[in-house]
């Protein structure tokens, strides 16, 4: 960490945070120079509050040498972490397909989803009980009850699954769930993270529309630092100026996590790209890159006409597209 | 609302689709042209997903005439929504400015500002107990025991208090609130929003860092169609590629919200720029554009170099950007 | 084209808007709804500007149905347009390997590289003798000397070369350039896009850091517009807040573009993501999505430690991510 | 500058580096640590490209502590510049409103604003010759006739006039103009910015539409640099995800111009916003904010429906305006 002070900084204040800061354990390193002092602080200042120090009267800046998490942390732990989602392996060169529909229907329409997917090669089920929408007179999803068909088609397939958790009052209806999906909207609602790290389940941590790479790892070291060190992050997005398509994916933040942290990395084109035909490229491109899994958006095919989701394949487009994942999947970058 | 379809549409399923709106109530206009048929709805289309409508596969697009919000929207209600915060009044040409510290350190703290942004004219109180944080590692608030501070600190100065919940299960503490927060990045926790319309308390909802105008006034309506219509909107920066300030502060939502909504504005310039240096001019920046309030950091005077929050007034600030408030409102714009 | 009009419009004002409309051979269709009456305009809308009619008085919005460009548009030119450059071919179905240093230091550094990076398969070589920097105080490229090692390294290896334009005035030193570029920055410098749609070479147009996809359409349409149809579009980076990588690869403008338009797609992944060891993944994201063709940085073997481009390649790096690129090319994404 | 450098920096290299930075009279402060080691460079740093540093192979990152640029630097230049438009003063306390339309269309159209928006109280007439377009099929302006009747206009108001260039070439037609705008799409055409410094005429240089605050003071710099000082700045919105205004503006762009530059600061409301309703409280938001003037949209009575701008106020409204903005003004922000 690196502090420049103000230029008519006062001494006796600088005496204060000097000896502040070594009460913590860091080394200091100053520079004096003709239009600013630095201070080069040493040592391990994950634990120092970046803002505090911002905030004295005599600092004009702080600069940041050092990730400011440390479970999360590559450094710390240069192996690849494998999570285990049911008898599925996820990291570490396992790579996984979960698959399924956004909101959980009908149990003949899970069901359905659940056999035709597994058929095709994905190897965990995906589908929403509890439904976060922009608008309190959309449908919200079927919770309880959707919560139990989910139960059914894992009973049915023996597929291990991962569905949405919107509040800690859920949580009671997680028990036999494999794994929990943070939503985008919920990736800092911090008293949930805190709750979840406490579970002894793997956390699916998707990212926040407008959150960066370094906030999602700081949300990972929220759950984390409480105990569960089971976490799977995923990209399905972010918010920018261009609207052709729902959000934009940033497929970059594969390449910069494997970097900065051993956890594994899930890439979610439906919910990034938002139309079902740019699904398939970009999850070829996706496992290109080197990600650790996908998480697809299914559909199954259409009774009545108003049954098709807009940003969904086809149980047809799905198992076409798990041929192409699986053709090119020798052929992604490979990062060890 | 405008349906688009698609060229080669099939005109069973149209038909499917024009009796399905049809049951909703909805007058349909068919617009048949060379390259596009356009279906106009007629009638309330509040009640219609849009997105469910856009998933069809006849169906290429979608585009809305009509907001989708109802409750908050100025169309259905003209006249401005005034709230009551204790016995101060918010809206309806009463502005009010709410000043206090980010955090509450300690009861000798948070009175000395209390008694102090009084005499210099702030009418509510506000002071965080529960502090969302980036990162787990992060003060995080005295919780229970700042709720018991600020609640001394309302009874020495008779202020109202307006304070931050984070979770559902906090909501017991704030029997003696006037002013329950919805912070940024809750703006979208929609079970949090739903409890707190089933509550008798107003609401301060603070825009999210990338939430749309729109979305900000679907989350006020998730709380006002539970029943409680009592909320004052917040802007306090969004989220853009500029990073000289902390967000950017979008002052247009004040003419925007103005015109779509007859719920209260109030303009958050201290987590806005997140400089304390920036805040005068954009306090009188936000009164000039017609806001119906300001939430205004302010921190005692430091008694250890570590106390002065980067984007807090001094008390002695406070006082002066007081005084240019009260000289410029006579001369802010008027929207009626 | 949708004109939704205001509520209390002036029905002589609706006359002459619809006069007027006739007149540029348009049909009109017109619904009208309790809250709202929309015209829909049915013909070629390309020639109108959506603009001037969202300008008058008596109207609330306009919406497109149609995209506003005809040329670059697909709908009019289904196949896929295959540009030569020199003896190379990019599009339908050719994909080309553009590579070189940013900047032309020297003939010595060019050419080495040429003839490396040609060793490794690339097709098209690049080197930039105009160079558009942030600051007047950083090396602005050798210009006129610059273009002359250029076509040196050309005659050496026979590689068609690209290099960019920043203003019209240089045009007389692009006489034997294969290729020219058209820098981000300059994405929507129109006076140089007409000049550039009179010469008889093709063009590779740059995305704007903040221009939408309609936009990049709307640029090389100034360039078809005025005759010249050999434009290949580039996309290398957008502005978003994420700063962990220096601009944010939009690999979705890939199936975006092949939607929308014939013209042929390439991805620059070094200016991108602005980091080297960012560059392999991000490439073979870009061919597994279907990309025409990659734009890459390489430098040569630093003789001194000041030489090593951030975000180039080495050669030995270059030719590793060859063997990848071809290895994976049979398993790209296929848009036919 | 402070360089930090890779963990495993070789110290030959190390050795070279310093001593380069050494041959450029700056000192070098070493600060090593367990995980990191940090150079300090004390000095002129200006003209240390930090990107040629960031490339080397032992650099991890630099880090910024004195801005690049210079001549518009407010710590070089304490006192405010006072930019001469023909007889009109602007910055150092001088605010002016600069009023017209935004293309000139006929004599006419142009006389009668300009005599118009002077009797409001305008002291610059503006008005575009060259009208830089996304479409090349919509109007691109009288250009050379355009500039005649904008002289014409001149003559019979006695108002300086203020008018877009788009190109180099357009130049000799800019002889009797008193301010030469450059538009947000040529911010960064280095190469205009570069001529634009060998003249003798005060520059209006707007924002590009990502660009930052700092790139902003850089292109400014681009113009000083050449040996023209006489620039004049203007915030016109930036782009981000908000879709509901045409751009976002940035009103914090006025304090923190005012910090780090000593040229003035002009804002330019009806571009910002797109909307004439958004133009008079955004407009009474910028005097408060303490800009040195406003650039508003005016179009003169409408003779035909068609030729009311969407985001240009009537010439009663810019007359009303300049009422509420004469009545605000001595109550707004003051940087001195």
């Amino acid at each position: 960490m690196i502090v420049i002070l103000k230029k008519d900084y006062n001494e006796d204040q600088l005496g204060n945070l000097k000896d502040w800061l070594k009460s913590m354990g860091l080394d200091i390193h100053l520079s004096a120079g003709a239009n600013h002092t630095v201070l080069g602080l040493v040592g391990d200042t994950t634990v120092v509050d970046a803002d505090l120090i911002r905030a004295l009267s005599i600092v004009e800046d702080v600069k940041l040498v050092q990730e400011p998490y440390k479970k999360a942390n590559r450094k710390f732990h240069p192996e690849d972490s494998v999570i285990n989602v049911g008898n599925v392996k996820v990291g570490g060169g396992n790579v996984q397909v979960i698959a399924g529909p956004c909101s959980i229907e009908s149990e003949e329409q899970l069901c359905g989803i659940a056999q035709s997917v597994k058929e095709s090669g994905a190897t965990v089920l995906r589908g929403g009980a509890f439904k976060p929408r922009t608008s309190p007179y959309a449908f919200q999803g079927l919770r309880a009850k959707g919560m139990e068909i989910l139960l059914t088609a894992k009973k049915l397939t023996g597929l291990p699954i991962v569905t949405e958790v919107m509040d800690v009052s859920q949580l009671d209806l997680f028990a036999d769930v494999d794994l929990i999906q943070v939503g985008a909207r919920n990736m800092q609602n911090f008293e949930l993270l805190k709750e979840l790290g406490r579970m002894k389940k793997p956390i699916l941590l998707k990212r926040g529309l407008s959150s960066t790479i370094q906030e999602l790892l700081m949300s990972a070291e929220y759950i984390m630092s409480e105990g569960n060190e089971d976490v799977i992050l995923c990209e399905r997005g972010i918010r920018t100026f261009e609207t052709a398509t729902r959000n934009t994916l940033d497929l970059s933040a594969v390449p910069l996590l494997k970097e900065h942290t051993h956890l594994p990395i899930v890439i979610d084109p439906s919910h990034a790209t938002g139309y079902a035909r740019l699904v398939p490229p970009m999850a070829l491109a996706a496992i290109a890159a080197g990600a650790d899994g996908l998480m697809v958006e299914v559909h199954n095919e259409p009774s009545r006409a108003l049954s098709d989701g807009v940003q969904s394949l086809t149980p047809a487009d799905f198992d076409t597209l798990m041929a192409q994942v699986n053709a090119i999947r020798p052929y992604a970058y490979k990062y060890s």
